[in-house]
């Protein structure tokens, strides 16, 4: 508990980083869509550590296996199960966990909560379990793109005090962010920051950052008043990553030092008819429910808790002790929690749309 | 769909700003917690409108009764209905809505999704929905406090441009933070916050600002890994309530600038046992889960939307109109936000505390 | 917990029988219905004690009151709140409870799950609690017949040892079954039904039946498997009523000792075009999914707990007593258990309906 | 949607019959618990096909692999992830359905409801999505047991028109029930019971049956007022299965034709303290919360729909066809069903005890 995330598009994820294995299941998927596994594993192949210099040297080719759910290329409206077999377990590397809970990570309050030390520390906190977010929120994103006509793209804005970056949340692609290894598309930042990064690393040290976020093509009426708004789906489920510590939707901290007079998107008439904004401060989102403007949010990130050089702390005993990072981590978790922030907002949108729909 | 939040502790709120009245029904509370009407009571007079000048002038007296759940002033465990009957109703104040959409209120969303226009505009996005949020809260803070010795409190941080306020939130107190009308406990800067709210409103319009919050005395253990962790779910209450563009626990977007070795929280012995932390950016929680330290969490809220100012935007039609506000509508809600967020905050910590106490 | 039912069409009731009132919260109802308090007056008056010398003697208006959800006669897809306030409570004939639970009531088990005693002694089991419920089915069976032509009639089939009624389910309608005090419109047995409940009370003692029901207009397609398929949905919700014992779809126990070639419903082309059934022993449901033929199923409730009759039972500390029932209650639910299956089956559809039609 | 199940012990299945696996996610389960596979491969070889003459040739290894939640032989408390790959897979033996849905089978519904036809026919609605419920059935037992002494033992009390078996639900254990291939305890009945199988499946039939089932063990107080009572819960859990028709709790359908004053179970002084009854006619269960008495239900099972005599029925165009049953099914489904109603009310057992531990 709880494991599960989404009421009528549902997915649920289980396993371990030194398990056998990482998936999910998504229970609510309606039926007829083309889908495969080459659909999953572009995804997958996007969050998978070892892709450039600036991720983790943990080497997993992940994999992903549809178990069920699709039968001749089209999901069924049944539950699809995928799989993600680990491969490159080294629980060796723990090992000097069993005396002092790394600063900031979660060995201490699994400990705290389950009353158990699982041999890689933190069990379930491990950016290993979203490999099964990632590759759920991929059929998520088909189902957008193809009955929705809704796109995701995230990207990175911010790497340690490098930011933010400059982009039009309008036409960005995926291919543009993919195209340096930090997913910075801004070109007068990506070097900077990939420089930031193997600077921290050098030192034994992380960093941490802001992803933006903008999803284009979702019509107005998306969104659950009261509990269930839009924006409060979208930080619930970028809150639920590891290592986040803030969301923002449209104007965002920065909008509460506005003025009304100032903040305010007035409405214009759109082409074609409708009505649409002139400006976008509500980040496409207004009393929880989608404008028909892009919805656009920001997610803060935290630097890494894991880090080579010697941390002064507390063992499980009281006693202090120098405790020096192992395992392999990324110093910089944002080049690939891009596809994450894309994977979750998928989820959220494809379960809101469904929710519409059973209402018209 | 949804006003309903929480699992073990959940609470389904209803009613509209121009119908009978708003409440909400609690489900899940424990038996024999010592509850009356006074108690709920207190929670709602912070919340309630005509306080002070910085407030709308709209008049309730919003005297709760609960209908149901408690008998011999003791919960039975059964669902506690709680009614807020309204009294001040003025729906021909908002004639005017039939032309055009208010920009950035929630008129033309709820027109789009639920195909129709209620007399009030937007319906349940209405701040008088948040009655029963406080009505709730209150329980949730009664039971927080009498089983689990938390206390929650929340506190005006910033308003406009002025802040952050400078507080221990190791010992700030609720009868601190209502000294006063701001609710911002720094003397150096509410006076100055209370000028900016007069102003704004002598100018016909509105300002937003930050509410800072601490939750303490939660233990370790609480929060529910991977999606339902203890900051996704105080992002996912706070992301809810009307006018919130963001959320940060701990160090939040700060953080995401400092490096890994400077964000580290270090674990030292605690008096009497146990560990606690040196530093707490983290916010009370790793891993999602509590770690026994206080956790602290920002949020942000936009100006209001209904300014008196004319605002040039578009009808339903299309054409170009100057809108002008009308109806009742606080410059400000910061200080009326206060005990909002402390509601939802106690709602979200009394769920988990339950949920916490089935798995031990 | 858990007071709530249903995913998309929710309702949540709250209230005891000795409190200030009874009631139920609608979460999920499409906006644009045409409703008002007499579409539901007119279930609860059928649902009413104190219609003929067949029920209690409790005096109840049952006068229900609109909170929330409806402006000018239609539903704005926000939660209906619905309130219907007690007026004939006399606590004081539950004063013999307090030394001993009354045997087959909710005495015992409800001072073991929540450590105390209601001054009602069961708390919510009692059939007053069902108010919440009627209410709340009313809306759904507006929703049913207006947007899905469906409509459902349930019946009283057995009462006592005299069953099971003759009817044609393909034409029974709710007069038909109002007709006669005991809501049987099996000409042959109604009488002899209305006897047998005088002479049990006269005896000072109750008797139970069967309910036999049909939903009549249900397209194929509704239910959701594995876990939410029609037939389990129906059996959940008729086992929550208070003193129900059994559920039948179709054939029931008696298809148990069948062979398959008989049991089978072969198909036959409809008038019309698609397909039916030439029998319906699967009840209009096959694989957890409505097939578009009449559903039918039956609910067994046992005779009423609260007798006049003295009982020899054990009191709280455990030594042997005579226990002489007081308070109203009905020597037969069943006439007034009809309204109540209706309610409960409504919901179910209502629910299911929402949900099959997100997915097309 | 829904392949889940439970609240706080929730168990999601997946898996086609015809597809590479099959199994489930349990979400929930308590950390610390001791397991391994052979706890749950126990449950699923009592389950698997091909164990006597009496059930279907098709031949499955049916060897489950914990996929996660599971490390040094104990439960982490997180998500338990199950697979049982199919082996014995023949989608040529459905080739026949493309013309015709089989008479009382899923084909038709869930061509109606997902617009498409799977390779099997039914989908999911196949006997073997109910490998996931066996493999998280002994889960939860396994829970159960360790933790609150609690035991389920269901047995054949019925097949075709023989029965009722005579057992004793004080004592009989799996053993016992297992000795016989019907899974019939009463030596009276069991060889007649096998016989009447053999001799419908000599004429190309099937035969159903009904389950008799008891829980023993619990204490009181387990069971949510009031929608999700006990009964209601295994009655829900009961009807989910393939080819259920009905549901009794305790004095079932007969208990309807009886007097109060009989019906009633007079509470006694319990050896060691405490209530129990002198009779238990309530099936162990008091306005929906158990009273510390055994729990006693019973399930009917129609006859298996897919049989090898011609049948006469219309194809999906309208034209009469004889239809004759291909693929191997069982001629009775009872001896298999055991293991699947105890897995079930597991399930039911271990979420209902979560959410009261939460209470207290």
């Amino acid at each position: 508990m709880s494991s599960s995330f989404g009421r009528l598009f549902r997915v649920t994820t289980f396993g371990e980083s030194h398990g056998p294995g990482v998936g999910a299941v998504i229970d609510g998927c309606p039926p007829g869509l083309p889908l495969d596994e080459e659909v999953i594993q572009r995804d997958l192949d996007r969050r998978r550590p070892g892709q450039s210099s600036l991720t983790t040297a943990r080497q997993e080719a992940d994999r992903v296996e549809i178990l069920s759910g699709v039968e001749g290329g089209r999901t069924l409206g049944t539950p699809i199960a995928l799989l993600v077999r680990n491969q490159d377990q080294r629980p060796g590397d723990y090992a000097d966990l069993a005396a002092a809970p790394r600063p900031s990570h979660a060995d201490f309050t699994v400990e705290q909560k389950y009353g158990l030390r699982p041999a890689s520390g933190g069990g379930r906190s491990s950016a290993r379990e979203t490999v099964g977010r990632v590759a759920a929120g991929a059929v998520a994103a088909r189902w957008l793109q193809a009955v929705c006509g809704v796109e995701v793209v995230a990207w990175v804005e911010q790497v340690a005090t490098l930011g933010p970056a400059q982009v039009d949340p309008a036409t960005l692609t995926r291919l543009q962010v993919d195209a340096h290894a930090t997913r910075c598309p801004d070109p007068r930042l990506a070097d900077a920051m990939s420089e930031a990064i193997a600077a921290a690393q050098a030192d034994g040290d992380s960093v941490g950052g802001v992803i933006g976020a903008v999803c284009r093509g979702a019509p107005s009426g998306w969104g659950e008043p009261v509990f269930d708004k839009l924006e409060a789906m979208l930080a619930h489920a970028m809150l639920s990553l590891p290592a986040t510590k803030g969301f923002e939707i449209g104007s965002g901290f920065g909008g509460a030092a506005l003025r009304g007079s100032v903040h305010n998107d007035a409405f214009v008439a759109r082409d074609g008819g409708g009505l649409g904004t002139a400006t976008n401060r509500s980040g496409g989102v207004q009393g929880g429910i989608s404008n028909g403007e892009p919805i656009t949010f920001r997610v803060a990130f935290k630097p890494p808790a894991t880090i080579a050089r010697p941390q002064r702390t507390a063992g499980y005993d009281g006693t202090e002790v120098d405790l020096i990072g192992k395992g392999r981590h990324d110093p910089c978790v944002l080049p690939r929690a891009v596809p994450i922030v894309e994977a979750m907002a998928a989820l959220v949108l494809a379960d809101l749309a469904l929710i519409q729909r059973a209402r018209r």
